[in-house]
């Protein structure tokens, strides 16, 4: 039997060729069969109770259905072109099984609510293994962080050496990023946690059905509310394509940075030869594949949301086929954004600083010049604005003489600003900057410290 | 002065010509004005507190801010290009007034941690005005829901009849999507609620500052925890942003259908002419402008999306002048936004919908045979598959004879079924198979009215 | 042998397992076989001919290459994941075949020059294909255009009734704009036929090779003047895919036709049953499938752009394994693409037009107001503008009295503007209308005759 | 006169307040004042050469014109939002100067192919603007590449060493891909340069216009040949942010560079004092503040290409109000694109490279391991992939005593491939690397001269 077939007694034609190459859903809708049998055996048991099917029908149902989900779990379900979605090749063979109960099914409802509740339950999976995904990597981060709570790297704005910071308070930096992401899936989750299911075509059923009912079953907070937002609202899977999308924005940094870091002009961490790649032709390379595949991965998490923005802004209520692109779309970002993260966590795990490298770099470019302004604020009592014009004088001058700024000699500095005594150097030793941020969120490694007990016990 | 002067004495030339139309930001960011004086404002109270700055220096400065405060909203404040942005605009004007004790204000902050936290607070408000905005087209469709609980008109999916649906049921779908747009934008302004300033440049700083208190000042939950995620994150712009491009999604559908709904085709809306505009050329035409230009405007909410993530996926961590763009992009989707609901409030609150023409349309294309098969499960205990397949045989039959269905002979139907007895044309009619849709969230009118009383409730 | 033993002698450990998920891109880049296979024999046989190998190890490796087309075509060969991509799929295989001579097979190469020739080659088929199918769709638009050159079917701007057309010349609009889709398809073709091979890993090879061979051999116009710029570019993937999404954006405006066309409310045309679809519910519905499902598909070519865009833009000289995403974009793009335009194509042969209900919807709204202004302007000598103004007058008239524009009493219309005589209802009938557009590009029928001249030569 | 009363007698009511505020495009179209009024100079002309309106008129109105461009060039036109757009605030000031002549300028046109014209004619001189500024863009790279020919400088894949290329080389790199842009302009340019004007509202027009003159006196190459097309298509307009969009992706990548090349980890080159900007809390900072606006600003230029692909992609033929967001979007795009090369150009002619930085940077990680393996083959008549591996295991070695691979004790060599023999060491240097790459487009600095040669030609 063809889908074609189920529809009913009206079409004359059989489709034609191309259109069983656009048409049918079920190479890809085929990934929703958990999800579609957990929602029609939720929907065979509200029936029943409300007397719509009888008990030997539902149970035949049900058993059939099990039998279903068995063959597909050990890959002998055939799917099928012919039958177009994962709705009817389940059906079909339901009715192999069962004979005619089968048909009792679909009572009460529609392929537009099935397949906006199979989906909402993927998403609300994907949301939960997305969580689980950024978890992981900020336990990676963390123990990073554990070790390098005092390792002094150069702070970079502009790229440019900007202040010391310390290796541990970078690494916390992307684990509060992944915290926000974490919100946002589970934001995501908990709104698209209603059920669409009874909503049927789009205008509800006759048939006294109780959609709490279902809506419990299935895990769901609560029916929708209006039956013809239930079956074409996408905005679901538009807000898990942003969350993924924003996410991904954080992945392509992190990525960025262990390429970076890689280079032989930073050499601040090494991966294992697990996590680099050599060269078909040059056989000294190390490439640090995995990160740049991560950050070339995590561009088309973007193209996925713009692909179905595109598409659900053009379209009125309600259902239109236009929608069967969601899926794609969704499969898409899940998949590059789950291996993304699991890929990332393992590189993490594996990298090896080297604080050597790290703290010889952060000596450059005069990192302490900030320390030096604050020193003349604090001690000397100049507003900052004068204070920031000394500073700045003082480091041309020891550019000019080629030393760096705790190296320059106190007459130099005198003849720039007479009353600087020699307690300035006290401020501009790498050490003593970096413990000196002792503000709230600084990266002073005690303030690190503390952040490291945080989210040791938020990551438990 | 130019900005070139306050970042102090190492420069020796000045700005080429070139850079003065690239750098500077004053042309946008003096948007920013409010939020930068109140963010001066908290922070040099907090420094006050602190024993950092004197209490004679910081009332002179809160003094000095007042003013400039005034001087802008009467517009009188000179924004100047070479003072590059609005921080060294308010700055240099200080100092103008206030003299040294301006320079003592820059204390213990950054630019990058100031721009951060005026971000912040604009875009905080702007999810406020997307809440307020939406709430009111909420408000807008619920007065025409209340008046059309009952009114029929076709519901479609595929651009089909599929089934009838009424009027209110149809405007309640959009204020549940209005209402998941809403949010969306209280959950970004509850994530985005924390506060930047106190980070500094990117490591935070070595003078005793209380974030707390310049934190609960400005009305943020809590300061953030990581200095160098405090000044480069930028995914709260990107989680507005992106609330922003899918709540555009939902006003693009709504100004679809007005445009569809306007036309001759369809005719089931009359706009005034207040929202309607003439032809250069066709004196008789009556263009549904405001809604095109809505579905229009809507498109570059997505483009702004994807031009900020675009900046935000290539940069590594800390701050990076690229994310100058934040800005424009934010302006430009909030302006859009808020600009395209209070239009789309004031048009739903014009519309006069033809009931005539709505119930005409619905009566077309065989819309209640779904009913029919309904009836074939409910009455004659068809398996629905069998129903199916059965109505479609008997539309097929009402089709050829080019009659409606409640209209086809019984023994037209008994030709194909032949069980069917006349109680069968109790649920043809459009009325009937309306009211019979009582499941909950259906179109049944008395479900549709108890709707309206839960969204008088909540949206009071 | 897995990728890594091929790398060099270099690797102490194997890849993690997460890499062997993220790092091969056999699973989509086998389907560069054919061309790569191309690249190989072009490059061998160069070898040969500048005597970097010998005759007889080119025509071990030239059979080699000749038994793996075979067992690619036949569906016989392995892809192997351990060996990542598809270069190295065929290296290790032509190793097994012709055993040391197939080392010699990547002298003066890299794999980065190797996968640009590739993906080179497989564009150039992507515009060859995508200029067919639009040719195609164009033929079949033709021949709409051809039997309806004199169907009257309403113009609509604002989708409001403004002006009557032909059907025809509304066909051959679409024509028009799948014509500069090919020449886009065209010029990218054009700009993209240069030889990458050669560049090697980046920087050339001090082999004395012969570029302009290898180039020549595989129909490239010459070889790439800069190695660098051979192995980094992509920028002619992303004008394949700019140009795909513009040509996308014509197929969903066409799809949006003929869903609007085929609702009940417009009737204007019919797709037999092989181009619509049933409703697993309602027994009635013929849904637009394929036009919608091509609305739908047209999205995601943009999402395609963005994503590869997105990717391209961060990346610095010269490869990095980010671009490994180019293959997949292309190929959904293409696949996307093709598929859309050769079932647009075979819809638009299939649709019946209603001249009838084309007619009938476009008498209603006044659509010959137009041309009574320019009889005021022309027959009457007034200025446009105030023609305008009376044309406007007495539609308003005609609205209120609810009749026809050639159905007002010219007394009527005297009232309005004393100087009208009975000689303007010659202009105000529908045919009149539209054959009164003799302008070049006018829709009136002997023009689109003469268009249809034009291209049925052009198409030929 | 309000725009309100130019559309006609037919409007009893006023627009509203919020139309007011989302109609007119006067804000943004007025910069199609040019193109405009050079549209209607044509137009009229030619209804006086054809008899439509008399030469008195004809006269009249183009001396009016020409007082209105002199106004707009002097500042001195006052624009009127209550006139809605440049049509209408040109045509109703014209009315002001030469009365009721004014009103027969609109005269078989409409502003649907009137605004259609403006745009191309604004388009077609951004394209030429794009060319002059790429063109000057490589020039200012050539005169870098001229004093960089033999510049050794380390080529990367993978931001790891690959092998020395010069910095020569690196420049022209950029020069290939600014060219392939220019030629995406050029295309874009020849496709749009067909004339709408005479397309009138969507079908054409009545009057005996002469469609050929109008578009010679434009400079178009002919007129459009199908009249709906003619007003509705905007591919043009697509295709020009596309070329955009691509050519943006070049800017960023190059800005790229140069930041990373000004990091204190890199410090290949040096900006002047004129093209860095300090910080307001760090004294010693030089911020390649140019090169990070433009990568940033390249972001929003594909954002603007996605706003206006969503926006036609859901339109059906002719015009909808929608397409008002073109102008906005290529306005912003031509802004960024053209600051953005102009920025650029400069900063390449302002950049002082520090050869011995390049230098010592390109000695580093074994970037002529190549030559090596080559040298086996080519020598040892090793197959490439057992010299791959030979060399692969020297490095290791080389790597292993910490010495470079110039410096690695022959005896070393030996254990791992006896047949070594001293002459090797002649390939391994940087020069000697750089100089055998002799390949057609490779790096050795006699085929970057020939490079030189041909760009000083085809730039000239």
């Amino acid at each position: 039997m063809v889908a074609n077939e189920m529809w009913g007694g009206r079409f004359a034609g059989g489709p034609g060729k191309i259109m069983e190459d656009i048409t049918p859903s079920i190479a890809f809708d085929k990934r929703l069969a958990e999800q579609d049998l957990a929602g029609s055996r939720a929907h065979v048991r509200m029936l029943a109770i409300q007397g719509i099917v009888s008990k030997e029908d539902a149970e035949a149902i049900l058993k059939g259905l099990e039998t279903i989900g068995g063959e597909i779990a050990q890959g002998k379900f055939v799917f099928k072109r012919a039958l177009e979605d994962i709705h009817l090749n389940i059906e079909s063979r339901l009715g192999e099984i069962v004979g005619e109960a089968a048909g009792r099914l679909h009572t009460a409802r529609s392929r537009n609510d099935q397949v906006a509740t199979d989906l909402r339950l993927w998403i609300r999976q994907a949301c939960e293994r997305a969580e689980a995904g950024l978890k992981a990597l900020q336990g990676a981060l963390l123990t990073q962080a554990q070790s390098h709570a005092a390792t002094i790297m150069p702070g970079f704005t502009h790229m440019q050496s900007a202040q010391p910071v310390t290796f541990g308070h970078h690494c916390l930096a992307y684990v509060e990023m992944f915290e926000r992401d974490r919100a946002r899936f589970a934001d995501a989750r908990k709104r698209l946690n209603e059920c669409p299911l009874g909503a049927a075509a789009l205008a509800g059923t006759s048939f006294a059905i109780d959609r709490e009912v279902t809506a419990r079953t299935l895990g769901f907070a609560r029916p929708m509310r209006n039956s013809l937002d239930a079956v074409s609202a996408r905005d679901f899977a538009l807000e898990y394509l942003a969350a993924a999308a924003i996410s991904a924005t954080h992945l392509s940094k992190l990525a960025g940075e262990i390429v970076q870091w890689s280079s032989p002009q930073f050499g601040f961490v090494r991966l294992s030869d697990a996590f680099t790649t050599g060269s078909s032709i040059m056989p000294q390379k190390r490439n640090p594949d995995a990160a740049e595949l991560i950050r070339g991965k995590t561009g088309r998490v973007l193209g996925d949301f713009v692909a179905l923005a595109t598409v659900v802004k053009g379209l009125v209520l309600a259902y239109g086929s236009d929608l069967q692109e969601d899926k794609e779309r969704v499969f898409d970002a899940a998949d590059t954004l789950e291996l993304s993260l699991a890929a990332m966590a393992a590189m993490i795990a594996d990298l090896q600083a080297d604080a050597g490298a790290m703290r010889a770099a952060a000596g450059a470019g005069y990192p302490t010049a900030t320390d030096l302004a604050d020193w003349l604020v604090r001690v000397l009592k100049k507003p900052f604005r004068e204070a920031h014009h000394i500073a700045g004088a003082i480091v041309k001058r020891a550019e000019e003489m080629k030393v760096a700024l705790d190296k320059l000699p106190l007459e130099e500095m005198r003849k720039l600003e007479p009353a600087v005594t020699d307690e300035v150097f006290s401020v501009l030793s790498l050490e003593a900057s970096v413990a000196s941020r002792m503000s709230l969120g600084g990266t002073a490694p005690a303030r690190v410290r503390e952040q490291l007990v945080f989210w040791g016990e938020k990551l438990k």
